[in-house]
């Protein structure tokens, strides 16, 4: 046992999901794994994109932001840069990708829900908590769309969770941090249903290739962590 | 009496002054003036913008942001459009200039503070809950230095907040929440030192012109809620 | 009296109002405080944006420049940089803003005046010259929509001014020219209807905070110079 | 004779050539051919840019704008838009590319000037007024260089002007204004040296394609016109 | 005959025109003139830009791009930049020019045509090299249309090429490639129809300014070297 | 056998690999795979990014772009929106993150490679053929820097290829063109090394959820796809 966080390869840090963090959206999660904190809300509007008028589904985007100092040193603004970098393009498509996936868009008839997940505390995973909290934020706003008539039945088919895997000192080990993140040989994240369905598999070799059987490792150590995930979720959304 | 928020027209929301809200920068405010909060950090780094170097004398300056979601409807993420709105520029403009105002900044030496001021939930008065919790930040980040033997002394001169203060249904009040902000004939802000000197002073008729004397009561009201505000403050700071 | 400008501290530059200074807007003044010389321009054009329609009501905007040779060191043209700068966001901000409190715009029907103020000299005071000098572009472009039947009556309530002032080498002062404005303690600007009521106060503590006591001998100042400004204007229209 | 301008076919505007019209540019002139205005400064500044640094010459570049009510309808700001027009930026790369025909590089030493047209008023041929007063500007911003020491000798090889010539309902004509020049078959701008040279000629077909005919007797108006604003250009340079 | 190139003054590169070079766009050219080689494609759409619309006429508009490293040493990526260069904005719009100057716009109904040219190996010429393979890739577009039934006829009114002329140590030649171009004293372009009309004329003085003599050898060399163009377009679209 | 192009499901298209395509780069290759075509240039340059300077260590990057017109219908040109899209940046980071996983950068020195990988025609799989191709690209770029003296021995520690498989209509698919593409359940992206490491596993399921049978049936697929894809770059290197 080496991780630098003292726990086991397959353990999750602590994760905590906070319904109703704040008071506007339809759909507003606080989620931490440990010290990375991230507020995800999902937003309800009536009518959908130009690309999809009159085809009788809806849409779900997302939007990721970092709060400049929500890591070690602080990172430019990107509303000030003017651009959003290519990391949080990449990741804000992985996260609408991967809730567009969970969800049965014809079900959510003419209506888009925009997912907004906003780091205040980085500490490594912060794309797999915040797919962890959006889809409990999108639970609570299709709630809210049943309320209001909007919709009927629940287009969310299956809970969707998220977790890193990774190759850490020759061992695969589960929802790495910051630290052990940036000496990872590999990392890897993996969206799975509650039916072990994959949603997205995305692993990179950040020095040496790695192999079939750490990658089989890996798989193995994520599907466990999003069990536990999804039943966290599911205890949060209970309350 | 006719507040929509049921307050006496002196009188402010209840305000929470939250130190280390986040763990990376050298000073993290939570504020909240009721439902309105704002995370205020204080980044330090050593050098100064191009303009000052080899002057001797250290440099403020201030960003500010809102969640997308923080209110009643979702509004486009800034970084997503590639710029900031003239609401957002002026806004940080303002605080940037205050804080400058606050601190002697040769006794800074060569070092900048990058004040961030976000808000994740709004209900009028952002601006001044942002100069008020980012005073706090300033503080704090200002005792890191000292701790790491950066500076020697203290470059805050006074204690420094903020508040706005309105004409509402004729009558002057203070600390506007949004349902009355957004009715006000008269919205003013106002920046105060502890000391009782004016920092910024801006008062805009949103319909009728307003008059000497209620500009005079507006001052008065403001001068009220400053020096409970920088009450609440030093209590943060002597935690 | 110690002034740079020789001038008494309740003393005015000379200032020349010049209508239909160009030949194609609706209102086209050019405005000179002493050397800040600024051309504004009124265009009328039918329709409203987005947000005001169907809601009867016109609207008001504004848009400030600077030429880049205006000032002594070139600047660098915002247009080439892709970016106006916060100081010019500010400004127009606070000019369009202006304007709308002088104007009742349910009287101007759903017709849109964009108010263009470009800097081709500047010497201190550019955003009250323009202010004063745009309230004439109005009025001009306000006579244009009457002769073309687009509306009745006179919308513009009152006329509308605007000064600085500002404490120097601890006196009150009317009208900073540059060498005063970038030596002055506080810069307030000022914008008054002719019935003597404020449209917007907005002053600064450049170095230490200010008194209530220079607070008021600003303000006295201020009323002064507008209403020497508003008989100005008046003569300008009465050509 | 058809011209909607009354004039004869080889008959320029009335050309007024102003110097010194704003007070901090090395080189400030108003020129006026007809209703086109157009404010040329040019700015002096030591140094040159990266690319040419060290190769003992020095460089010229021009920037253009438009004030957006310049023109009878409002164009938008291009500093608002963020962007420059390609309009905008063809014709001031015509006009740096003119002017430093016009210069000695190596005479000018490691020295920058920038020439900025701005068109005040337009009516046709902003371009070719931008270049006959912006070489009178350069004049002078050369005469600074010598008073100041910066230079020796005169690096203005001649003086240069422009003027545009086309194609109107059949026959060749001079110095086009607005209305002529939005009906005309071909539109051709000319830059010459005093000598006789050309600098640039840039003709182009806006229906039918022209002759060689007609290309000649273009260039035999241009090269007259020419010759009557250089006797023009000296005349406001010898007072 | 001191050409670095060896070829007599009045002679082009080998030039090769190669029709459906790509499968997707209705036309689709690779055009070389020796080792300068342009994609050159012409794209249909029904519907014209707003500012048409209603008037019974089409649009044709074009876009310029050099792959990074089609140059001797990497350009910038213009989409990276996120701006396109002055000199692409200047090439596309006379590209655009040139081929809407070739076409009755009106026999091509409320349609567009966009016309993309990328350079993927740049040796000179580029400008020129574009609109004469563009205007055999808007030949194959027309039959296209025609071939759809979106058009009756032939909008292309001639047949239109353009070729590059100079003056290099001293003489006029045809058809420069770089080495050749970036040390000629006057770059010239030149674009004609089959019937010997002009659509453009370019000429630019490099150093010193050209006399009307080397202009007119400069155009006589230009015709011939336009003929011979013409002749390879039209055995190109013989095949 | 169902699959839209007829071939069996481990059955790749038809792949050519094409060195020296343009003269500039230092490498440059046009690759096919069937429809989708893309050149990939390699550009040596001295010197790395400010973030690696004094590391002694190399840098490789990479940009990606597609020809409007290399689909179907016309996409906006990015140089001219101002900006690349999404899809865009994602697919230069993948490309860039694998090349760079594919090479020693100490060995490489404090030298840098851009990558460019340029769609003129598309077909599916154009980040695959992209990164088989700039593998190659770059084996030519390190040959000249070995030719030149710049490094010693081959910092490319295996070759790397890519390829595209899915699960379409059911079963598991290798290397799917856009009809395919289109209609496919998952879609994932493989990069490996010659020795059998993963370099980066990439899979998304479009519409159900993916089992982990399906997961190793489309891995299978992918490592007999890319051992063909390596013998086809050694074979086009041997040349």
């Amino acid at each position: 046992m080496n991780r630098p966080s003292g726990r086991s390869n397959d353990q999750l840090r602590e994760v905590t999901i906070t319904r109703n963090f704040t008071c506007h959206a339809e759909g507003s999660v606080l989620v931490t794994f440990g010290n990375t904190k991230v507020i995800c809300t999902a937003s309800v509007e009536a009518g959908v994109p130009r690309f999809l008028r009159g085809q009788g589904q809806g849409w779900i985007t997302a939007e990721y932001g970092m709060l400049p100092r929500s890591t070690g040193s602080r990172m430019g603004r990107e509303a000030a840069r003017g651009k959003q970098g290519g990391r949080t393009v990449e990741i804000q498509r992985l996260i609408g990708r991967s809730l567009r996936a969970a969800v049965d868009l014809t079900a959510l008839g003419e209506n888009s829900i925009t997912i907004d997940c906003d780091v205040i505390q980085a500490d490594g995973g912060t794309r797999t908590a915040s797919i962890t909290g959006a889809c409990v934020a999108l639970a609570d706003a299709i709630s809210y769309m049943n309320a209001e008539g909007m919709i009927e039945g629940n287009p969310l088919k299956q809970m969707t969770a998220a977790v890193s895997v990774g190759v850490y000192e020759g061992e695969a080990v589960l929802d790495l941090d910051y630290p052990e993140d940036s000496n990872a040989e590999t990392d890897m994240n993996v969206i799975m249903t509650e039916a072990g369905g994959f949603i997205e598999v995305q692993g990179t070799a950040e020095g040496e290739p790695y192999s079939r059987a750490e990658l089989d490792s890996m798989l193995a150590l994520a599907e466990k962590g999003i069990y536990e995930l999804i039943d966290l979720q599911k205890a949060a959304l209970a309350v």
